[in-house]
């Protein structure tokens, strides 16, 4: 697959993700909407289900839609490495979209929302607790659990392949978003699981730019944990992958 | 297919999904139920649930069940147009007796319920924020979401054209139930995501028309942006699909 | 198949469903319990989970589980009317046996329950509104919807036939389970959705012979209407089916 | 397969496992979390997950991840009694681990706890009402459906066998995921649901070993309870099925 196609795949796709990621929270976080303090279920499933949607309209590239599964699969020698260039620019771009998207879909909510510095959290994410050698550790092993997933389980390996799944079926991606959902059950609790670097970065610099009435502060302090933390989980679960008897 | 058994598969499908995507709704709205504010995640469920069950016995037609997924199938070239009036009427139809079927299934509760007036969110629609404009662009880009992906998704193309999914399960309309809980959750939050003309303006009418106990007013000012918001977002991502290098 | 072999795998996978449905019911309504007053999502994916496990177990006998659904295929044809009685009766002995299991399961529970009398709940379905003629209509709409899912949904009908799904897959059976969180979510408020005469009937008997401590009445008054309501609905299904251009 | 390789098969799956279903259980039950007070669905839908990544990570040693699904396997002539202690090794010292990296990934949540002594049940079982004649029951009932389901339901037999399914699929394992996710539904309520020997224990002892902030007592005993009564229920399992015309 050329690189141009791959851009044009994996940055539609990792739209769709964070749309409907960054959707979720705006719904869970937002005063004016019907899913207001719905909680941490709902945002899970509202992440998996972006998962779902965006990774089965980016299958002929992949799907890779996140930069650390694109570095694991490098690593393991699934991807090319001259391939990495647009998969990374394309998943950048996405999340950025995805997020303008987002914002405008719930423009009316965040013009009445009552406490729009603090709508951030519905862009990129933060720490309950802020240590940040923690916050790495719990994005490292978030990051790990997906990648080593994608590398290993039956199914994954050849959806990475490009080979299809299931006869032709897109619920093939069901169980990546399954995993996803898991992760957010599971570990999503300290850090929000960005387990994603174009999934925070992007958004983060939408929320950065965008004129939404009365934002706060985008909190670059603590934009390097998120793009850290995934980059080093998705290398060490390739580096498993290649030592394990597969 | 003839447009003779177009309409019956598309009617007793869009019936079933209005049945129960209505049938969620008065679940936890109405007073005397064992759903009573079972909160946002339960109606998205719910609605999915509907999609899966209605479009699984829908599947000699295509299960389109929503004119915004017949207007994109066919500007992709994938419905003939001729067979885009069946389509529609079975779907207005469909969504009208699902509504009736709802509000029987739930007539004792509609009797009993002690804010009579506030029952038309049962059946349609309707903006947390009035804002029109706003409230079409989220119907836009809900609906965007859905038919890019029935269009774009793998199986759910051969699922549009008819080609049996997974050997021959039912199975495979998970996908698209796991993609409109997805919108519900992360796009449903300012206007309760219609994404579906037939599946506000069919229950409105029945709203209008069926003798319930107090009921307030239809809202008819508000019934043209669930109709409009999502003809328009089909459209532009049958626009994309044309444009993309499927 | 032969009548005993039938009887055998009925009876353990409705002993199954049961055991697991009777169980979340008691999960949610018992006080000392982890499950507590954990809502109406829970009660259904309870549910669903409960047909998903005992069906896929029952998998050899067809996985009726349900007299609704056996006289439903009975009157279309899939089913030898010469099997039905076996079929009936393993489906009830089946339902007894799985609330004795769940009540040991929640034994030390039930001797702790503070509301002894109010346990006829976890055992059978009881309505919001007692108006019996609407409370059948709802029983019979609930069990249409299923009814006519299993008839007319593709895989559906070949798992009825005994046709594997899936190539060999137990997964196959998510979609009735799907269903039936469904028809919860949506029809399940004003009456609890037996939809399964033996669901309802058969635990109603061992709630009214268990040695519970304190128990309430087994409401003897309202036993037919789940008993009559959902063979009405099943009927009314098969001969949509039989009218159908299938 | 070698006993080696199973090992690390089942030492990784079991620690994927771990990890998440501690890791959920942190999430609801620590303070500074996003989780916290999540509900008793989220905990059942972050195991089943668990459950789901484990698996499909552990599909080349068949992905047991619990001795009472080895011994249920053994008993029933589908595992070779020589192969079972690699399997019982590899699955408490994957459990062991998998508690140690969830403890790490909240680590910081737990140095922040404001109920130290209280943090024993993210790591293992407990009953709400102690009385270890029935607890033992609720276990035994417990992993007998999921033992029987292993060894009933079509596909779960051939997996166990390492037939693959559903072509190259991990979605294959989402059927004792949800299995496992309805066990939590229906009968987790009185005891957490062990139902699986090594789940217990090997947490148990990362509580007791690990040096966890002003951490409160193991609870030894009842340790065997957890141990006992899923062992006795898988074997159950197994003669039912050894017992059964299939």
């Amino acid at each position: 697959m050329t690189s141009g196609s791959i851009f044009v795949w994996e940055t539609l796709g990792t739209a769709i993700l964070i749309l409907l990621g960054a959707g979720v929270v705006a719904n869970v976080v937002l005063k004016d909407t019907l899913g207001n303090s719905g909680g941490w279920l709902l945002i899970n499933f509202g992440w998996g289900f972006a998962v779902f949607a965006g990774a089965s309209i980016a299958a002929p590239s992949g799907a890779h839609l996140n930069p650390a599964v694109t570095l694991g699969l490098a690593i393991a020698d699934k991807t090319p490495w001259s391939q990495v260039p647009a998969y990374f620019a394309a998943q950048l771009l996405g999340a950025f979209l995805g997020a303008v998207l987002a914002w405008l879909a719930y423009k009316a909510q965040f013009d009445a929302h009552d406490d729009p510095a603090g709508t951030r959290g519905i862009f990129c994410t933060g720490p309950t607790v802020p240590r940040a050698g923690w916050n790495v550790v719990t994005e490292v092993i978030g990051t790990f659990v997906l990648v080593a997933w994608v590398l290993l389980s039956p199914g994954a390996k050849e959806a990475a392949d490009g080979v299809p799944q299931l006869g032709n079926a897109a619920l093939g991606y069901a169980g990546v978003a399954f995993v996803v959902v898991g992760i957010g059950n599971s570990l999503g609790g300290p850090t929000g699981y960005a387990i994603n670097p174009a999934r925070d970065l992007g958004p983060r610099i939408a929320y950065a730019v965008l004129p939404i009435r009365g934002k706060g502060a985008a909190e670059w302090g603590y934009a390097w944990v998120p793009v850290v933390g995934p980059l080093v989980g998705g290398a060490l679960a390739a580096l498993l992958y290649l030592t394990l008897p597969v």
